[in-house]
């Protein structure tokens, strides 16, 4: 049992601080014989990397991981693999002045009232420098994934920010990647960057929802009761720093639906069950179904703004404080990529944990469908 | 690592199926020298018990639990405690019809892909009758929570049913335990209850938003980075039947709001920090901030109906299915005490684990505040 | 994490007291669709079971078991197994006499340091009882390896018994269960169980090694470097009561030999390779090699014996103490099918571990041999 | 549940291989505000690095550990501790003429029939270069013990080797540290010194045993029944390369006693109870006395020699291989250092788990000494 650890077979464990030489995570469990270099990992995280438009922090950094051990000529051994990344800017010096102050909506507060120590330099452990150690780990999970499971695909995006909700009937998975926002609408790309902008000037900061979804998942992944693949997903969702809120399917909505509007009916298709509806988001009593799994969650607007906030400091000292530094506008944006590499950890977590279990035998839909046939 | 327990250090495995000779919750990690009895663990059980309103399934299930193992002389021992319900009102001919056949919205469909078999009789193990083991677990946990955090509370509530959303202007937890429904507002129950069996009258099911607040929790609790707090209340709450989506203090509406909106300002009080507001529910960084702990989470309505719905049953063959039996037209009302319960083990779980990490030292405030000042 | 539990996928959490109402084990991940009653699990109790003859306790147990859930219609279905076993002879009497003392070279003194309350009555929870649960999760999973495995045969039996030491050039498996010790050399019964008479008389107790070999175990097995096989045998034998060391292979004895002598040379046999030699006891780096698996333990006299001996109780008054009631002159003879049943778990445990990593693939020996080359 | 990692709340995860750029361990559950640089971890290691006389490895290795994460300002954050010690004399082509040979005694064929790939660059992740990170971790556990438990103390040190059995008569600690062998007894080093060089020079090697004893440990540690003490130290001695026994107390010769002789005696001393032997080594029903805890373990003699030795290789075909490079003549030396680490992060694991389920407290004796004293 590790505090730092998610997964069950699959692990990953992250470790490091925002401002100390380096971060990284330590992945465990890892089937053997998988293609996988420095090259596999690295475009996820430059997808994640800040810097890159005005819309997330300027802070630089090249995110360069290195794989320190697993991997023996292109292709892993089984063997727990590690991966380090250099924090190369650091700038310490915006930091100094907060070093016993408590930012308001940060954890500098809870870390020391837990810990009586804390890295104050850019939030420490609490620092979103610590997705990038996700991020990478999901690059291995979906190396993996490419050749456990060729047809699944984990799609990550922006449905919402502050008051503007992205318009589903115009949803085009394409055009995510063209733009700064995670965006599936093209067209709403101009909108909501002058949206954002106005945020920043204002020296504000706004909250986002992001919507996952994968495709391609086989049926039977999750294992009730408590570690259901909702459950697992609902866990990783929340530990993403800032994230308040996780859906699955109909999510909060299920509340006002009724049992008519809500279950989805059951039909037989050419190849095995077909789904009139998905409220479920791809997932019943905790294992799939087949069907998309759909999956939201909400990510409070940056707490590091530019605007003066009420605190106090260590010597209880009440203070007025601005966060200098650079940060995001709206941290939900690169919160997608994060999202993205923790669903992929969790899939093939329990594609690991369900060929453990059942040795990925199936229960035949479509023959005399006696108890116990199998496919 | 077991799919059936949560916790780590307090663990609870529930096992049982619905219309097995018996369920029940094996906890393990039970701090030594509690007084614990059945008569601690019983009254809990009978709150959540079903048959006890029209509001809830006619079902009749004493829910008895008996102690047998870990206690001695009316104290725990420190090892392990076995509760038991057996269960006395089985009626599987109720559900005979259904046995080669796939409710809508119901895991028997998953159950029977991911395993090649499945007890048929009453969802099995994916009834909501496994969470009767949850709350005598529960009700352990309180036991010993009411030794090592007097001052903290725990209390659940139904603050959504479809689309009536209680006013919080008139919240009353005295009122909770005095209706059927765990309103917090006397004034709105026989409104809810003429809504509710209308519903039910209209063999359809409703869903609904349940609300847990913990008051008293001391600062400090919860683990960075994947053992948070909301991470693992998260969990808890998505592993409940029939829930859809979790929440902790803004939740999802985190999503609208501003940096200067959302961050609780924090000031100086006579005996530490006081927040101004609580958008954070409680928690900031995963770690407790001494606030109150607020989440909120989703019930789907019912999918067990009397209405007939269209599915499949093992041959493949398309059927229209009426789900027979007593169930609940609102479902969400039960999970008010089963939350109750998942929150009491978390709790005492994250006590338990923060005494071994950091023993309860905490960081001083209002003193000189030099760094590892210690209280 | 839960102290009671072993097994890492196919995990077994014992709980119960020796003169508490019933004990049992909650069994986790055990595949689906595996033909079981407790008819497959009863025949282990009972070999284990006391009272058989005058070489064990005379204590009177049925160690009736009782299936309460995860199995439907004679199959697994993949939920938690729970075993329970009901306490039928407690005679409390016998240790009303010990309640406040502590019996030399029993746990009574430390868990009362530990845990400052004890249940007296037989030991508790560290009484020889709690190894019928283990016994009975056994039983399990030797039903599932006889569908998983079928080559393979775990034999336990003894091999010392104080200073007689089994000639194992007359060792016959067949003999095992022919006679009480579980010798496999029908010759030596006579003077062994003389032997055994004359120490029990004399009021004393003695102590045993016990080996068990695992026949037909694929290679592959075991996962480095803290999850080895041998590594979790050992955890697994040192659980067991009064086990006070384990070898595996040469064992202790290794530390005599030298380089030369101690590696097993390979050749290649038509069906792979040939070790010519086994003082590895079929593990390398914690894996298997495919030859048999061989490993001893030694118990330690028992305890309880009706010679006075010095000691103290809970007010630190020296007293002498005779241990009265019904106990093993060698308890070494009931670890035999303890250990058997422990081994069968950690075996499956890891059969399940592996093919969850990698699928069950092998590296093919024989062929071009590249690098990579799958069987 | 990771494969490489061990401990349950103070958890050690090694990764690295022998010829990786790094190697090292992650480190999560550390207290925070312990005082940890460099330098004290530094001297663990250089006590067990190679290159330091003819009786070990002549390879050359630095061995120089950084911390790359969970201290700041010198003192532990309770965050997780990243240590990496990166691999500086590799000599692959020590190597390349058994990239595809399988040695004998080696997990050479193990790792490529679990695996079908394998680094065989000095065995890759078999190689005894992983203690190096074990013995890295050693030293954070000490500086946290240095401050939990300052009576403490850790000994390792060799007993036999050979047929050369040490004399207890003239053990003396203090001489551990002064000669290469890790001998308690200063006269009997030139001997063992003079035997060791016959074996190195005969191109043959040697098994030993090595013996651990624990002073200073409060009772009451060790979680019953499958946490026990003795069962996380055996597992923790057998998961070191070439460890094929382990023993605690009078470990295999206790099937050579009798009850009368073996159980140790109680009297009572003006601190509390005083035990008249030790047999035990400490540890009862898996829980600490208060006496010294004593293990032994056995070391098999290297299997990697320069005399020839009959195989087979990846293609099948029968060779008879001489391992080149520089090896340990009696690789148990090198075993002393880590042992000591295990075991200390076996007791601080201990400690953090004790005071997480009892707070510490313990039950007193010489009171009263009612049920459920405590102190």
């Amino acid at each position: 049992m590790s505090f730092n650890t998610f997964g069950r077979i699959f692990t990953v464990t992250t470790w490091g601080e925002s401002h100390g030489p380096a971060l990284g995570a330590t992945v465990d469990g890892c089937p053997p014989g998988i293609s996988l270099t420095e090259s596999d990992i690295q475009p996820w995280l430059d997808r994640r990397r800040p810097g890159q438009s005005k819309l997330t922090t300027q802070r630089q950094e090249p995110d360069q991981v290195r794989i320190l051990s697993g991997v023996f000529e292109g292709r892993t051994t089984g063997t727990p693999i590690q991966l380090m990344i250099e924090n190369t800017d650091q700038r310490s010096r915006d930091y100094g002045d907060i070093a016993a102050a408590f930012r308001p909506g940060h954890a500098d507060i809870t870390y020391w009232q837990k810990y009586a120590i804390r890295d104050y330099r850019g939030g420490g452990r609490s620092s979103a420098r610590e997705t990038a150690a996700r991020v990478a780990a999901g690059g291995v999970a979906r190396a993996v994934l490419r050749q456990l499971a060729q047809q699944l695909t984990i799609t990550g995006y922006m449905v919402q920010m502050g008051d503007l909700v992205a318009d589903r009937a115009r949803f085009d998975f394409a055009e995510i990647d063209r733009n700064d926002l995670f965006l599936p609408d093209a067209a709403a790309v101009p909108e909501w960057t002058a949206y954002l902008n106005e945020i920043r000037k204002a020296q504000d900061s706004i909250g986002a929802v992001i919507e996952v979804t994968i495709r391609g998942c086989p049926p039977g992944l999750g294992a009730p009761v408590y570690a259901k693949l909702d459950t697992d997903l609902a866990a990783a969702m929340m530990s993403i720093n800032a994230v308040k809120g996780v859906e699955i399917g109909e999510g909060m909505t299920a509340a006002r639906l009724k049992g008519t509007e809500n279950a989805d009916e059951i039909r037989m298709g050419p190849d095995g069950p077909v789904f009139g509806t998905n409220h479920a988001g791809g997932i019943l009593g905790g294992i799939t179904t087949g069907q998309d799994i759909v999956m939201r969650f909400a990510v409070k607007p940056t707490s590091s703004i530019l605007t003066a906030r009420r605190t106090i400091n260590q010597a209880g000292e009440e203070i007025d404080l601005i966060t200098k530094g650079r940060h995001d506008p709206c941290v939900g944006i690169r919160a997608v990529p994060v999202a993205e590499a923790m669903a992929a950890c969790v899939i093939l977590d329990h594609l690991l944990l369900d060929r453990a279990q059942t040795g990925g035998v199936r229960g035949r839909i479509g023959s005399a469908g006696e108890a116990g046939g199998r496919e």
